[in-house]
C-alpha cells in the first residue's frame, strides 16, 4: 500500500534493537484516514472471504481493526492484556511473547464474544516475530473459530513470524512489508499489484 | 442519543459497585456503525468549535475518538497508561483515578502531539467521577493546548464528574445520560433535541 509506505518512510524512526516507531499517525497519534484508507485495503484483499468477525489485540491493532469491521459489517472484538495469570472459565487466554517490550504477557477474550462457527479475520498493527497474531490463532482454536485470514498493517520480512505463518497455511497479508531498515533507510518488498506499474 | 441508549438498556448489565459493563458493543466487542454515529453526533454536537485534535485515553476512549477525528478530518490521539511514574522530558504526565478499577495511574501524551495553538476536543467513553477527564485537561493546559469542548458516550449523571466540569465552564456533551441505574433497570435523562418528541 503505497500511502503507507510513504508515511513509514517520511515520518517512521527506526530505533536501536530493530524498533520501528510509527507514533505519528498509528500507535500514539493515529491518522484516521489512513486507518479509513486501512480498512478499505483490508476488504479488497479479503473480500472472499466469509468474515463475521475481526480480532485484534489492544491496543495498536484496535484503529486498523475498527475500520476494517466496519467495511465488513461485523463486531471487531479485541483481546486484552492481562496484568496477572488470572485464569477464569468466562475467558480463552493465551500467552504472547511482546518483542517490542521483550517480555511475556497473558491476553484474553471472553467466551461471548468469540464462538464456534465465527469466521475471524485477525487483524495487528505489527508482526515481527509473529508471537501476537499466534496467540490470536490459538484463541480462535480455542473458541472452535474458523481462521479465514490475517491482516496485519506493517511486517518485518527480515522476523520470521510471516514466514512461519504462511508455512501453516494461513492467508496472510501485509500492507507494508520490511525487507531491511536502518537509522537511514527503510525497504518494502514490492506488492504484486505494484509489479505492473 | 436514542439508539446508544436502547443498546445500553438492551445489551448493558449493572454489576455491584454501580459498574455498568457494556462490553458487548463498546469495552470490548465494538460495534462499528454504532461507532461512526458516534462521531457523527459528536461532530454536529461540536462543529461550531475549532477542532485541531481529538485526545483520549486508552482503550476504552479510542474508537469513539477516532471516528469523531475521522469526522473533524484532525488527528486522534490516545493518551498512554504508564505502569510506572517514569517522568520523562518529552512527554507530559498527570495522575488519574479510576472509579472502575479503583486505583490510581499514571497518563502520558509525547509533547510532539499536544501543542500550545492546538483546540483539543476530549472524547471518552465513560464519565463517573470526571477524572479521567480532569487528567486529560490537565495533559491540554500542560501543553499551553485549548479545551474546546469535552465529550462522553455515557455520563453517570448520579456521580459529580460531570456538574464539577461543566461548573468549571467547559462544553460537555454526553451521548447518554444515567440518571439511575440497578441490576433492573437503567433511567436516562432526557436529551434537549427528544423534549419535542
Amino acid at each position: 500500500m503505497k500511502k503507507l509506505e510513504q508515511m513509514i518512510t517520511h515520518k517512521g524512526f527506526v530505533l536501536p534493537g530493530g524498533i520501528l516507531k510509527v507514533d505519528s499517525f498509528l500507535n500514539h497519534q493515529i491518522d484516521p484516514d489512513l486507518m479509513k484508507d486501512i480498512g478499505e485495503e483490508f476488504h479488497e484483499r479479503f473480500e472472499k472471504e466469509p468474515v463475521t468477525k475481526v480480532l485484534t489485540i489492544e491496543t495498536g491493532g484496535i484503529a486498523p481493526a475498527l475500520f476494517t469491521a466496519l467495511r465488513f459489517s461485523v463486531p471487531c472484538v479485541f483481546a486484552k492484556k492481562e496484568a496477572g495469570a488470572n485464569l477464569s472459565s468466562d475467558r480463552y487466554m493465551t500467552e504472547v511473547f511482546s518483542f517490542t517490550k521483550q517480555h511475556l504477557y497473558n491476553v484474553s477474550v471472553s467466551k461471548e464474544y468469540l464462538n464456534e462457527g465465527d469466521s475471524v479475520l485477525i487483524i495487528d498493527d505489527f508482526m515481527a516475530n509473529g508471537k501476537a497474531v499466534e496467540g490470536m490463532i490459538d484463541l480462535c482454536h480455542q473458541a472452535g473459530a474458523h481462521v479465514s485470514g490475517i491482516g496485519v498493517v506493517i511486517e518485518k520480512e527480515f522476523q520470521d513470524g510471516g514466514r512461519r505463518i504462511r508455512e501453516k497455511g494461513y492467508h496472510l497479508e501485509s500492507l507494508a512489508c520490511i525487507r531491511t531498515m536502518s537509522d537511514s533507510a527503510i525497504s518494502f518488498r514490492i506488492q504484486k499489484d505494484e509489479d505492473l506499474i
